[in-house]
């Protein structure tokens, strides 16, 4: 199930593998843009990226992971110097503290030391102490730098924070219809020389089998994406969707795949984007609203970019554009 | 409003968006080449990338944030060390301290404990406070990571210090007549293999909606940056500009809008800068003076950067091109 | 021995360099995709890049590393310490301590003052202890800030987990054959825009000498690598594997050299994968098996990366595809 | 006095800028491949890059530059905690200490302070001592996220370290000559899809102006360097060189300047280098000696990078390669 870029149809058919005729409720790619396939075989250390892991987990579960390694190694800690003894801890073994009382002071003092704060009202005495003490501020300082590289992976991570409109939708274009969907940046930052490819995964009724043909757009580049782009894909006779309409699609299980390139302007980083549409999110017979930026006093123009989902119905007769 | 790459002029027409006639105060690119556009309709969480605003805010502005986020954590931490009880810190329980005393205490106690400081004069006493500091410090920790992300992120940033002509001028150019601007690298580093995009909007007067049209330049990529870099339009008959003059492109509210492409050769980056010009900022019959580069006595030369913006203006008689 | 892309057959042999035949036991890439070849002549320093050693060092080296130059280090400005004398260390001077006692103790002293720790039960007195000690806590501050650059380029660098079929098949293709071998992504993260180049290294028995040849493939590009792609080339009468067994490749030493390129997609860089197969990894008359993911409740296809291994073993008659 | 890539003669003559006939001393590339040119106007300030000029400088200077401020910023801290009033600091105001021993001691309490060490053997009493130590060790994390960021930076910055051969040919090639240069690599990891770019800038004795010409290659890219790619252009009726000895080009000042631009496999990160050859550095009637790798027991070819400088010189008469 690899998808290829400007495959001929017939090669595809010859290529034998990932053309199997999946359950209908299976999706290509889920309504986030991820793949929609997990890997296993190699076991669950060799099919994971830790590194990827942490850096594309959510927030909260990145903090309740940090707090949890925080906690945990504190308490192997105060296990070791609880074994090494409370009486090689200087400020700690007051006359008449109880045993948990000490594992508690214990605890502490292991944060103090891993986090290298060291207030020193509690210190080691001795070698295996001291020795213990040491690795852990080496630890910590490790342990941090490891945070310090996540944290920088994750928020400097390149990212295309790419909106698209709700739906796809069949409109008059030219002569004829165009298959069009409008993205648009929802951010302050630029994204620049943006790119679009769209390809469709259907199922072949006279062989039963998937295919994953590239629908051919009309402009597949952008210098700036400044409002909104709407991307069409002109429905001629050279189109495989050429006399289909939204049932037939229904039926065949159609998949519209969208991956957008850009270049994030801030970092000059290129950012990767992914949607699909299933054919109940097409609309037949619509045309998507001019959207309505506002002129600011700053001489700034405002724009709302959920605009970019509204479309109006039309009616058959009139399939020639009229100015809004 | 997205800018496309080398469309014909009969696709744009009939894409059917952002071809609206606006006010003629509203730049497309403000003069810092910022796109002028104000993007909101999610919210302003979802509006706005922080990192990106942390990583292309002013110094003093960041320095601000910085600053005020270390107060306001430390005086949280001084309330809640206030609320656990000055009785629990030890090296702080002066007997007759004022309660202010007390919390000024706690606040420097919250200082030395999220810059994991730790003098150790004052330190905690009990679960409740001993918790709090070690919380205290691991999120000192965390914070100073985030903050070494932004400081590296804003000072690793691939910048393209693209000096512009201050005017775009129309020279004699073949047997014609060209459209030039000048760009120099303001910095001591090079940058290699750069790439100039030049696009004009104007209005037309026909339809009266606002056109974006590629400028054919006759050389669009150098290898070197070296000294300066002069980026020409021929205006022959092929060019939306033959037989234009200013005052046409002052009322039809001609824009020219430039991108630059280039290698940060130190850091082998992309950067990407751009600019625009209004047609008040055109010059007529103009022509760029040589840059007068003298050799060092080590063999360098030296160029003074703002020469590119020194143009002669020339007779409408001498249109062929002497040696100076 | 550099490697061209679509080089001319004809222009190799003129290029005078790097067609020696070497022992068949040279291999040009070893099976983990590093290239043969050890680079002297500069002296140790300058075929070195230590950085570079570090980000790739294994786990275990890497700790190993670390910890051996944390005890160095605190041997060295324990050594100083001792130099200056214990006496000048507050808290150390205890009466009756042996020399040994005192170097532990400053060892101690040392780990405390690099990490930043900083108890300060020990503490340097006068000058030349309080000099010493500023240094090494400048040193402790700018060594924990290469290891974590070192920590982070390491966890951060792009890698392509590409999984490649243990052998490398000549199956029934179109009317005649096709060399093939399979693809698949190791990990949960997506791989986009994957390319591969297949490279063929043989020994030409007329001239005796070694030869690098481009093996053209059906597709060499694929958008997505969701389950596996099989990579196909073509053994048609342009190819020169027409008319060739796995005999004359043993003979002649033949080495596939596959270069893989692709974007991983959660950081949106580039990634490379390198792989060889030998003669010997042949397999004749034999067929790839199809995968067999399963759809799970989510509605995700899980597949088994290390199918892509499996093949069938077909009888010579059976040379045209039959449905499995 | 940029330089155009595939520009043609005809629009380099006509451009107007860049081709002034500087003096025979002047080099366009240094030794190094540095451009030769240094930028001014714009004041000191702006004419640098602090960070570029922090990443680029020598390790000796940077150690210099990190030193040098961490003891002034000390020295500061110390005139403010001695303008506070060392009566302000706990266990330094020693009795009978004089004035210079209490300055010392406040410089070394604001070293453990810039540091977050925190021994707390000295401590801040009163809120101007705290807020100033509270301040320092705030300022001491930035500084310290800054050389974080410097030294990461610095030793994660690709580079290419490509060796050129020290001399450039004209050897026999082909039915006629060739100009020739080799490159290798000199550290352990790999440089892939490496391309070359050769310009030949010239007074042109008729126009008395430089001009910069691009000569063809043969091969202009391969796949991998994994031991030495000789660069060859075709001395023919198409090139500029042809009919010139080296007497011409030392007369009309020749300089060969390359490109070589590469991906450094390790960090999948473009690189790029960059070295020029005058005409003096020209060897006519040479050729290059193959490269003598061995294959060690392990398996692997052993190759000494400095092989590739070795030529020999060839009598005019055996222009027919011989092989050696």
């Amino acid at each position: 199930m690899a998808v290829f870029k400007n495959k001929l149809k017939e090669q595809e058919r010859e290529l034998g593998f990932g053309s199997k005729n999946y359950a209908k409720s299976v999706r290509f790619l889920d309504k986030n843009g991820k793949v929609n396939v997990q890997r296993t075989g190699l076991g669950w250390y060799n099919n994971t990226d830790f590194y990827h892991s942490l850096i594309s987990a959510s927030l909260s579960k990145l903090i309740l992971i940090i707090l949890g390694t925080y906690v945990l190694i504190n308490v192997l800690f105060a296990c070791l110097y609880y074994i090494i003894g409370a009486q090689h801890f200087g400020g700690l073994d007051i006359p008449g503290s109880s045993k948990s009382q000490e594992f508690i002071g214990l605890f502490f003092f292991s944060a103090q030391t891993i986090t290298t704060l060291g207030y020193g009202h509690i210190y080691p005495i001795g070698n295996a102490a001291s020795i213990a003490a040491a690795l852990e501020s080496l630890l910590g300082l490790l342990s941090f730098a490891l945070a310090t590289g996540v944290l920088y992976g994750r928020f400097s991570r390149p990212k295309a924070h790419v909106l698209y409109s709700k739906n796809i939708l069949i409109s008059p274009y030219r002569e004829s219809k165009g298959l069009m969907f409008r993205i648009t940046n929802k951010k302050q930052y630029e994204l620049i020389e943006s790119e679009a490819v769209l390809t469709m995964t259907i199922n072949n009724p006279e062989t039963n089998k998937r295919e994953f043909l590239n629908l051919k757009l009309e402009i597949s580049r952008v210098n700036f994406l400044a409002m909104s782009w709407t991307i069409v894909h002109h429905i001629n006779e050279d189109s495989p969707l050429f006399g289909l309409i939204k049932n037939d699609l229904l039926e065949r299980d159609a998949e519209f795949i969208i991956l957008i390139k850009a270049i994030n302007d801030t970092y000059s980083q290129n950012v990767n984007s992914r949607i699909s549409y299933k054919a109940n999110d097409l609309i037949e017979n619509a045309k998507f609203k001019h959207l309505s930026p506002e002129a600011t006093k700053e001489g700034k123009l405002k724009v709302s970019v959920t605009e970019i989902h509204h479309y109006d119905l039309i009616e058959n007769a009139t399939l020639n554009q009229k100015p809004t």
